[in-house]
């Protein structure tokens, strides 16, 4: 399963928490009547395939905490920094290993357990860009 | 499965490892006798349901090394830099997204496969609180 | 599954995409013929067995994009900060929780989905040492 998401500025964070929900309902409406159900109480992985754009978990009702993430992140990885890779992007490359390319978030009767405050963010690093996300259902137990 | 941890300050790291253990024991002993013991060789997701509160894997034999993570952290995401965010956390949710939500650890034959040094933690951002974190047994191969 | 990685220098990225891809067509290899074939696309977990060493996804294309990462770290994180632990790397512990102790990347028909530029690298932050790398196999769908 993957879904695309189209970035508007250079460095930002989308809210891709509903379209991760979404995939995660259509993989687990294919399941067989057989299945044991495992899948449904498993974890989902999503993965960013980009170098210069993570996947992260915050807070997702103040916009304020997700600006200053960007804010952070570039007092962190100061794009004038000296750099030696040619293309202006070697603070998004640094970025995007800090936050890592992927969650991974427990399943629950198929529904994601997301604490009260989090949401699953694709954190863009060197846009405006069309950027692709992958899913998948991995069963479980516990 | 999951468990609560009961933090004591602002910025500290606990040691879950023994509490994973447990809950992975307590999931692998569910077990139908039918099953094909992939979970037992899977691998275990240690999960945070927090926004300012993370999880890791770092030594545990040296606590200096924690308390160095907690002031390089500080010096990284300083909690009195510039943030928009009025709760007063926001170096709490950038050092959340730095370490990330949670840490997949191997299993074989229902162990953790950890490294000599290697514990986890409860990366706490915005103590002391009560901190939920979530568990998942993966099956596997390999 | 597991494999070994020799470094040479006290930092560098080095690339395990290939050592990877052929521990997952081993673990797949050993498959039986009942199997439903969620294994082929699941996920698999490169998990790193130490604590002065991770696991991250970056650019494989120009080996400047990895010194860059190192020299970033090295301004995150100062070998010569204030530190408390004694053995002189603690900026590896740290680097260490910054970019993870693994990843998880999803497989289609047995393949790793790798982005274009996606490789898979042990970052090594107190070498040269001989290194572990876990690897499992993770069952899904999507």
């Amino acid at each position: 399963m993957r879904f695309e998401v189209r970035t508007t500025r250079r460095e930002e964070f989308v809210d891709i928490t509903r379209a991760v929900a979404d995939a995660v309902a259509e993989a687990l409406s294919g399941l067989a009547r057989t299945s044991s159900g495992a899948e449904a109480n498993g974890a989902v992985l999503v993965f960013s395939h980009h170098t210069t754009a993570g996947i992260t978990i915050n807070e997702n009702v103040d916009p304020d905490v997700c600006r200053d993430l960007v804010d952070g992140l570039a007092r962190i990885a100061p794009c004038e920094a000296r750099w030696r890779h040619c293309e202006g992007n070697s603070d998004g490359h640094l970025k995007t290993s800090l936050v890592g390319p992927s969650v991974l978030v427990p399943l629950e009767s198929g529904r994601m357990v997301l604490g009260t405050w989090q949401g699953i963010y694709l954190a863009e690093f060197d846009g405006p860009r069309t950027r692709r996300v992958e899913v998948r259902v991995l069963p479980g137990l516990g």
